[in-house]
């Protein structure tokens, strides 16, 4: 198989543009949110977090299990014990300044540049998933083929900012090998903004040095063009894989998400503010350590964040402390004027069902409401993550598209002449002739698609056509009438030659089908 | 079929104390919410949509057909003209002043009282429904022991502040009689606040004299114990059923919800905020006329909101203009000083699907955002509120449950004892075993009975129990577990005896079967 064959179908032009419809795909632009932020915390509770959580790396310190990290720190002032470093608080307020508070985030077709930071927000599909529920709903390993529809349907959400990374995990690809692949997936087949894959120092500056060849070195040393996920393991410790990770992220410049890894309950005290105090002391060292590999590199204040249940060990999704540790983190990262990320439209169950429903938009609207400005995991997410549903990622997709209008706020500038229309129609009356309605009645009342509001007897009549079924059919239909946004054929020579060079030195020995 | 045994279902002492299980179901006090609310506009537009609304009833006007009301506006100084009334400002600023901002809500149960008002929030189920999805998930018209399951089930969720009235429409008893069960089946088998009907103004009284019989009318003079509900017909308009409804609540010095009916560019302007203008209007003459009425009797700003789909004409729910709304309504209501009423967990889809899930769950958050003291609707609404589903009823009211421990905030009681949990854990350790975590994991995070996020090997193991199974399940079992908390023998019999009176009165030839 050729790398260009991968994950592209192939059919005629003729027959895409015989099936083109109307769908109007173009990207939404950053998110400017116009209502305000809900903060639970009063300035002295962020001081009593603050305070905790610079005790926490004052006295039990961080534990940085890489040498080179080690020495980083003692070099910057640190007080190092063994594997564990002692933060004094001075030292990490002074170090975090340098981290930019907003910037552009390019992308490959300037159109879709984002302003990232502050009052803006994006949306970044789920990845990580090793299961993918398929045009069929069947539960399966996913492969390179259904990583690119994936990336073909973020391309083509008009809420999504990111094609991602691997969405889903492609089995059908040695894994040594697999974020070539990957990256290769999220470059051609969007050219909205992508992610970056951090599985080794090694592989992420694969990714980088493929990022150069699309971008060039010299822009990405003055631009951010691809994020890559730092995790903690809370309690306190940081990896050496991620850390050498961080640092290729750092020799271009490009931003890291640092995103402690919160069990809250099994990892973290069992309780809300005491988990944000110990996930917060995580957040700031790996901030901290950012400026000390480069001053000024872009870095952002990230969390995976479930509760455990106490009952059965498992991660939960949508709990009222989820949403209000998400409020606190955002007052901590606005606190400290560093970008955060959170996750979104988390779902635990293991079909797309009413829970999985509930999960997943109290998930987002607390999102929306705690101010995040990287908000993964924006579709597709299941079973804790384990699997990605292309059902439930084109109803995450438009449930994004409705965070996006309520965030915006109110829209004032017909309301004139509504009140006029209320003069014309009176007591009694209806509205749905009446000019302003007929101007303003597209933009005025969302209307998702994918959600049927019409009486049971249409319903009924139509097939009772349930919601993932609803769902599969649009997926097949923007699959059907999707446009590849070409990649510039030299880039797109080099890219291949660069995938073709590293899969020649890399082993696969270790790789394929092992875990099917 | 004598009315005593209506709605109950017979079962030796026995019998049930050997299924009773330990669920507890005490009823949570009303909600006092410790997070901030969402207000998305300044003091000038809470202004420009007081001012709006306040030219819309001098110049505009509001159409009461009932002639007392008309009679009453002229007393009262109003600007009449044929059957619209022209309210000046300064009149219904003066009104609406003796609104009471706040009072307790009586329960039979003075355990069950409510504070209300003001930064207090009470859940009431949904009510009006047609068709109920059944113990079977089967969707067929009500009965009487259909509605007596639903109150029950009311009385043992702890979140549900209510057993409300005709959670769904008895089909086999005559409708002109219904009201009088109805009313009953809510005293006989609930101990909480509960609704009563304002299908006619006659009906109103029963109501409100067979409470007398519960609570005594010199005590109602005195004391809440009954809330009814007052639909507007936007745009602009009250008519006399509802009017004639108000005021015979306004004899027992009752609250009456004042309610504006809207279907957002249907019956008002498309567009967002001059739809709240214009509700808002409504609203306030209504609540003005209350005052009128009698002044100082306890009323509610209302409002029941759905946005119009402008392709089919169907009501949409969970929408983002929806959210705006709620929002905005709380400015208002509470620029007024006036309690209010909204409505929660409204789904549009045909089945209890994830369609359902995602409204449910983003109106409640909007809700609970936006500061509503009376959450109506909040548990069993699909359909549009064509269905009362009882597997989504259970679920609903657990999800009460998890919006009221979001509104609650944050916890710090345990704040210092968790830092030192922090310091003896260290990086790397995990938080299981602590005596932290053994003393706060129960109350810590909330750990939902219907939602299941074990792995799917486990579900599968377990059946792969989807939740509208697992919520039937837990239906059957509280009914089985259910005790009905007994009313006073002598009151008993006097509710029975006005019920035998008053059907022996009210003709029946209308009636039954005549819906199926």
């Amino acid at each position: 198989m050729s790398v260009d064959a991968v994950g592209t179908t192939r059919r005629g032009r003729g027959a895409r543009k015989a099936i083109r419809q109307t769908r109007d795909i173009s990207m939404l632009p950053a998110l400017k949110r116009g209502i305000p932020l809900t903060e639970p915390m009063s300035a002295e509770r962020i001081a009593q977090i603050d305070n905790a959580s610079m005790d926490i790396l004052e006295q039990v310190g961080v534990v940085f299990r890489d040498p080179i990290a080690l020495e980083d720190w003692r070099r910057a002032g640190a007080d190092v014990r063994g594997e564990t470093v002692h933060l004094d608080r001075a030292l990490v307020r002074s170090l975090i300044q340098s981290i930019p508070s907003s910037f552009t985030y390019h992308a490959r077709n300037p159109a879709n540049n984002l302003p990232f930071g502050k009052d803006h927000a994006i949306f970044v599909p789920m990845t990580g998933a090793p299961f993918v529920r398929d045009l069929d709903d069947v539960r399966r390993n996913p492969t390179l083929e259904d990583l690119a529809n994936f990336h073909k349907l973020s391309h083509m959400s008009p809420a999504l900012h990111s094609s991602a990374h691997h969405i889903v995990e492609p089995y059908d690809h040695p894994i040594s090998q697999r974020h070539l692949r990957i990256t290769y997936s999220s470059m051609k087949h969007s050219d909205k903004t992508f992610m970056g894959m951090t599985t080794s120092p090694r592989n992420a500056q694969d990714v980088l040095e493929m990022s150069a060849l699309l971008f060039g070195e010299d822009f990405m040393q003055t631009h951010p063009v691809v994020t890559g996920n730092i995790n903690g393991n809370s309690p306190l410790v940081w990896d050496e894989t991620m850390l050498g990770a961080l640092r290729a992220f750092g020799q271009y410049n490009q931003p890291v998400l640092c995103s402690p890894f919160v069990l809250g309950g099994a990892n973290t005290p069992a309780s809300v503010a005491p988990t944000v105090a110990q996930l917060n002391a995580e957040a700031l060292s790996a901030l901290a350590y950012s400026q000390v590999v480069r001053k000024g590199m872009p870095a952002i204040y990230g969390h995976y964040l479930a509760t455990v249940s106490m009952k059965s060990g498992a991660p939960m999704a949508g709990t009222p402390e989820i949403s209000l540790m998400n409020m606190m983190i955002g007052q901590m990262a606005r606190f400290y004027d560093v970008p955060w990320r959170t996750s979104n439209t988390l779902g635990g169950s293991k079909t797309f069902d009413a829970q999985a429903g509930y999960e997943s938009a109290s998930t987002m609207m607390a999102v929306l409401m705690s101010g995040a400005n990287y908000i993964w995991h924006s579709a597709g997410w299941n079973e804790a993550g384990m699997h990605c549903s292309m059902a439930k990622f084109v109803v995450d997709a438009e449930q994004c598209a409705m965070g996006y209008r309520m965030a915006q706020g109110v829209n004032w500038d017909d309301f004139e002449d509504a009140m006029q229309a209320v003069r014309d129609v009176g007591p009694g009356g209806h509205y749905l002739g009446h000019p302003h309605t007929l101007e303003n009645f597209q933009r005025a009342f969302f209307m998702p698609e994918l959600f049927d509001n019409n009486s049971i007897e249409q319903w009924q009549a139509e097939g009772s056509v349930e919601i993932t079924e609803r769902a599969l059919k649009q997926v097949r239909q923007m699959l059907g009438e999707y446009e590849e946004p070409k990649l510039d054929a030299g880039v797109n020579d080099a890219l291949l030659d660069y995938i073709a060079r590293r899969e020649r030195e890399i082993p696969a020995a270790d790789a394929l089908n092992q875990s099917f």
